[in-house]
């Protein structure tokens, strides 16, 4: 079995997607995190959902999470507006979160190969050998283990 | 809103489980990683999908994955019977996942303060604040955002 057989679709979102449409796509899809593709649809990184929430919540809230208790609803309310004004590319982290890009023909073990150096969760999956080509879908490292193993 | 009512089922393993089991929960319910309960039901640590992957990947594999191209399929057999004896204990990362823990009545501030700190994509809920109280569940980074924004 090969890449492409095995790719499900996986939300995607562009840099300059607004941060608020990013949210909502992760929320509708409730995965770990977004693949970002360039215009071309090639796979670029991820955007982890958890890196949504530390744009969102102040650093002196993160470094004492008690803080959030008395933080009353407008603060909420203030957080949405300040996403209002970004786009993916804002709330990229600074490490950039690998995502390995596998080919079509690549093979189950190759593929796990790949995931397990990379200690990765998911690969994105291109239409082609290069390093342009658009985005297929992806493979989980769960769906990939029932591959892997002959009666997992 | 606070965490008990965000809580939703999560499968666990314990450190004892076999790892052959482990991968089948794992490949059933398509997630990133397991959850690790004590005999307690206490939430220990995430077993990551990736991690098993490595286990069963040869590291010369791992560092050369066009090698996996020129392995036959007894090689996956063999990865099989290397799994039969080893539990999960075996199977975690040195390098321990990051598992946040929360208690029932933490809010969604608090929850979404904590996730973004740690980085995690995932937090586990416990029955009461204590270090020993048996999990109720998990709350993903994707849920939470949409509970954090009042219109996501």
């Amino acid at each position: 079995m090969q890449a492409h057989e095995l790719a499900s679709p996986y939300p995607t979102v562009r840099m300059d997607t607004p941060a608020a449409e990013a949210v909502r796509v992760l929320t509708e899809h409730d995965r770990p995190g977004l693949i970002v593709v360039d215009d071309n649809e090639h796979p670029l990184a991820v955007l982890p959902a958890s890196q949504v929430l530390r744009m969102l919540i102040p650093r002196y809230v993160q470094d004492d999470p008690t803080l959030a208790r008395v933080l009353d609803e407008d603060f909420a309310d203030k957080m949405y507006e300040a996403l209002a004004d970004r786009s993916v590319r804002d709330l990229m982290p600074k490490d950039k979160v690998p995502l390995p890009v596998v080919a079509p023909d690549d093979t189950v073990l190759e593929i796990a190969a790949i995931m397990a150096a990379d200690r990765s969760p998911l690969v994105a999956v291109v239409e082609e050998r290069s390093r342009t080509a658009p985005l297929i879908g992806a493979i989980s490292a769960s769906q990939l283990l029932g591959r892997v193993l002959p009666e997992a």
